[in-house]
């Protein structure tokens, strides 16, 4: 039987799922061959999309010629497809359901092309293995971060005030987009795992399974995260030393029952030892003997513990100059290499510090040869506008990706992003964030991909034709001109505290959160050189060891992470530090408003609903951005003394 | 029959209340001559004090000889009494019952010296008619102020999560200490009124009426903050226009009601037009439109108005230099000046600003002198440590009721505090927090008391003499202290917006508060000079006016309160500021530590329970003292460029 296509709540938006996407195919006669749940899914969309189009399905081959065969040629669990398309039939095949799946939503991405010519067999198949999307959803609403932690989409779609929501409709929706973009699988609640939420171990385990019952038609495996204390939480075992057998008894039964309710379960999201939460540094063992006792609770059942390597000390002592927050994934976790179990991911920020609009790669990364590693993106905006500023990450992203690969490919082998969903109309609450969640799916099955294709390929698929240009225009240089606007030259925070929207130069120069710029009247940045800083520049390898080391070979938009220089450093770019920071404030500004010009001028050109929303939104941007402008162009104008060359207004 | 004296629950500090303060008069012989519920008080309190200690009270006299007549000789309002002492016999007269029981606390604070010597008939009398709390305590959790706005002594003695508490005895015990120290009125609810508070003018008024007779024994009268929207927010009428008849009417009727549940209710309090409350601008009236609207429906029954002339525009913009926070309340009322109704008190806080550790006198205060004024002060430290920090604010309130009268006598007529009481058992969270509202008591009746006769009296009543000179040394200079560690000069601020405890110097530098320092690379301050400033100087008289205007007559303490200075600028100490900022900064933290030695010297000559509690705020106090002094000079040394003449260290 055809698994329904999922109905979308009304005022939903389809995003990048439209119905015009697909009249390409539901015009044409397809041939589906195969058994197996996700090939009913394959079945229920194609007949969909030809009960709306005209076109026909056939699972038992008619002797009419098909526009395109559907082939499922064995069972096992590879994700790849081959796509052929001769003497005017296309031919997706796949030996194993998933890649049917993922075949199916590349012909849906083609449109009108995978009608046309001719194609050789070419065989995609997704670089990396694991493509999850951690939400960092609470079950109960916290006293201060709300229903969803760093969320700026409204609720969640899972939970509500302390309930599972049970809307699987949206669920199953959502599922849909995920795969259609290639993420095959999600972690259903917050890493920071308080007293509701450890309960989804045990007695509310149902709730999950329910949540992975909507997203397996789609081919997602559902993850939850869990407490390290959870023993000591749910059961008042005296410990959770991992070493302790009675612990890791408690585990192994746990996890058995975890798998009694959800056979296909992906595994466990751990935040140990980090901001607060419990972990294996209480009973003087290592995060490798924290890891392996959970993979060994879940490796007789084919799951995986993603283990985070966000570890440092967020009660720093500011007056602390050796500290270095940067330093310390790398610090904690590189002895550990070799010693993580084959099924414990450790999960690594991509940068050293929290998701700020600049940081450099994360030297982990490279550093962690004999470790499975997933590379940890920031899909919601924490940083980067919270969902009100139009930032879109791929080239950020993009970045961080190549910088961590080698001609062999990514030193890494999974990619993980922070959701920016919730229960929005659009999602994503801004309508234009869409685009970071799409793009996110895209480089995770291919890191090397060109995200200006992807963002070209989301624009089409969601707008339609008519107003690709301006989005392209809106939406492609948005991150640099967010970069310009905040803080300069990869120096990070100066974010307001706690909330993190909107600028506040010191909000975190006096905190003990290890986040600082050190400005004073002669100069700004900090010293991470080897030879007179804190040494983190010397946990890359050659070359970038080297090249970060002096300020006359490091990049520009890393200068300020990497090296404390006066005002009137000279950079690359042939400008001191001081007039690049004016500059670039005044530009940015100024693309905002370019932008917001050409979205009013595509109101004809895309539904009302969203021409609305992102009108509001450029509004609040617009503000946004000027106040970042002139809090920093005064502040560094106060501190430094120094005119703007230009002579433009500065308070 | 006597009224009992109230009961104290289990644990809670008797504060300057303590049986031993009864002795003297407890074991003596009292005569009490007179009727009323007033007078009743007074027997139930000396036939306490006399089953404690073996004294004798009568209401006819006998043959024998009396130590102390108490003697009521009219039934008048007057709050005045005279005391003697001639022969050995102590006689106290008043013409009103609370002048007798303000003569019984004047006996109780003498203790012996009431029962030694001759003194000549004197007559006591308030100098301010109107000594009263305001409590800014909500009815409902205020999902970010609490139960009590500003409130840091615990929950609110009134109300608990939206209903009334009821336990009057706590109340009744509450009142006799207010009796004691001479204040004769009550606010009980916050002047932000939020909807539950707004209730309690209508339907939940007999909750007032409840507080206001557990209050009434003690002499004190009970307020209510009202919202100038009430008829609007209560009754659905569709404006709160001053001048409109059924506004008019409304409250006319609604104000009847309250005094069929409060014959003796004292009158409302109301914030309007103020940090988003409602007042008569949104009509187009004037402030003495509204305020005078409510002085017409309590005129009948003896009520008064206080209208808080806390009004000024919350939404500044940073970047405009030309408006003056400080500037608004002159400007908005001197205007007005005599269009106020005679039972319209303007109630004006003591300084421009905020209750910052330093600021000049409200020069509103002595310009409106066809005005009913009552100057505010905050006994609850929002600026000044939070009840976590010794702070003991008589000098500072004696300077700001020196500065506001004349030789004729202060320039108002009423004097209020901001309350620092909850349901801690201290009464004030820190327990020496109940000097400040002893001290504000006192200061009520006579405004040009000596604040250390005040200090030394408030602490051999709680203390006895054993520990005197240790308390003495740990509060008198505690006020001067907290400046010196805190914001310098008396440029105000720099604290951690929204909350207002510990250091952040740019914390409202950048936000639409009004609230600046203006500091750069050269120098610091606010120019609110006529010649190049502001002109606030100029809301002065002379000679003050012209004291203010230049920074060389300028006192130290407030010279970037009104001047932009370089930091090379030289006081009159001799110093120059960037020096006095490092000096000052480090003292204060050394007066911490030493006050906290003298402290600790004390331990067994205060109880337990009060040693622990303010061994335990000294940890606090000295940590965060540390923390301003670092930060600020930090802060300065790195936008300076000026290093410490001592080289003492600096982050």
């Amino acid at each position: 039987m055809p698994h329904p296509v999922p109905v979308l709540p009304e005022g939903v938006d389809p995003a990048w799922l439209p119905s015009a996407a697909f009249r390409p195919l539901g015009s044409r006669r397809t041939l589906i061959r195969g058994s197996g749940p996700l090939v009913e899914t394959v079945h229920g969309e194609v007949a969909e999309a030809c009960a709306r189009f005209g076109g026909r399905v056939d699972r038992d081959a008619a002797p009419e010629p098909y526009d395109l065969v559907l082939e499922l040629t064995g069972d096992d669990s590879s994700e790849a497809f081959g796509y052929e398309r001769v003497d005017g039939r296309t031919t997706v095949t796949a030996t194993g359901q998933r890649g049917l799946l993922y075949g199916f939503f590349h012909v849906v991405r083609l449109g009108e092309e995978a009608f046309g010519g001719d194609c050789q067999r070419v065989l995609h198949e997704p670089a990396l293995g694991l493509r999850m999307v951690n939400h960092w959803d609470n079950v109960a609403v916290h006293p201060v971060m709300g229903q969803v932690e760093r969320g700026y989409a409204g609720g969640s779609l899972f939970w509500a005030d302390g309930r599972a929501r049970g809307e699987f409709e949206r669920v199953r929706a959502y599922g849909r987009l995920l795969a259609a973009c290639g993420v095959n699988a999600v972690s259903v609640n917050n890493v920071n795992v308080h007293e509701t939420e450890a309960r989804l171990l045990t007695d509310r385990i149902g709730e999950v399974a329910d949540i992975a019952g909507a997203f397996r038609p789609y081919g997602i495996r559902t993850h939850l995260s869990v407490t390290f204390a959870a023993p000591i939480v749910l059961d008042g075992l005296e410990t959770a030393d991992p070493l302790d057998e009675r612990v890791r008894e408690w585990w192994a039964g746990a996890t058995a029952r975890v798998y009694e309710a959800i056979p296909d379960f992906g595994g466990f999201v751990v935040k140990a030892d980090s901001e607060g939460q419990p972990g294996p540094f209480a009973y003087g063992r290592t995060h490798a003997d924290g890891a392996n006792m959970l993979a060994a609770a879940l490796e007789p059942h084919g799951g995986t513990v993603h283990w985070r390597a966000f570890v440092y000390d967020h009660r720093q002592d500011w007056r602390d100059r050796t500290t270095d927050r940067a330093r310390a994934a790398y610090d904690h976790f590189l002895p550990l290499d070799g010693a993580f179990a084959a099924n414990a991911v450790l999960q690594v920020k991509h940068g050293p510090m929290d998701f700020q609009v600049r940081e450099p790669v994360s030297p982990l990364i490279s550093a962690m040869s004999h470790s499975t590693l997933a590379v940890e993106l920031q899909a919601t905006q924490e940083y980067t506008g919270q969902q009100r500023h139009v930032c879109w990450l791929g080239p950020m992203w993009s970045e961080v990706l190549r910088f961590a690969a080698d001609q062999e490919g990514p030193a890494f082998e999974e990619l993980v992003a922070v959701s920016n969903v919730g229960d929005d109309p659009f999602w994503t609450g801004h309508p234009l964030a869409q685009a970071n969640l799409y793009t996110f799916g895209r480089l995770a099955w291919q890191p090397d991909a060109d995200p200006v294709v992807i963002l070209d390929e989301w624009i089409g698929l969601t707008f339609g034709a008519g107003p690709a240009a301006g989005l392209h225009a809106v939406l492609d240089g948005s991150w640099r001109t967010y970069e310009k606007y905040t803080a300069p030259l990869g120096v990070g925070f100066m974010v307001q505290p706690g909330h993190h929207y909107g600028p506040s130069v010191d909000g975190y120069e006096y905190s003990p959160w290890g986040t600082y710029h050190f400005a004073d009247r002669d100069g700004i940045g900090v010293d991470r050189s080897v030879a007179s800083g804190t040494g983190y520049a010397g946990q890359y390898a050659k070359p970038w060891a080297e090249i970060y080391e002096s300020p006359d070979t490091c990049p520009d938009e890393l200068l300020l992470f990497f090296h404390h220089v006066p005002y009137g450093h000279v950079l690359k770019s042939g400008k001191t530090v001081i007039q690049h920071i004016y500059d670039t404030h005044f530009e940015g500004v100024a693309e905002v408003e370019e932008a917001a010009r050409v979205w009013e001028s595509l109101a004809g050109l895309v539904t009302p609903a969203r021409h609305q929303r992102v009108t509001e939104l450029f509004v609040e941007q617009l503000r946004c951005a000027r106040e970042w402008r002139d809090q920093i162009n005064s502040y560094f104008l106060r501190k430094s003394g120094v005119p703007d060359e230009r002579g433009r207004v500065i308070y």
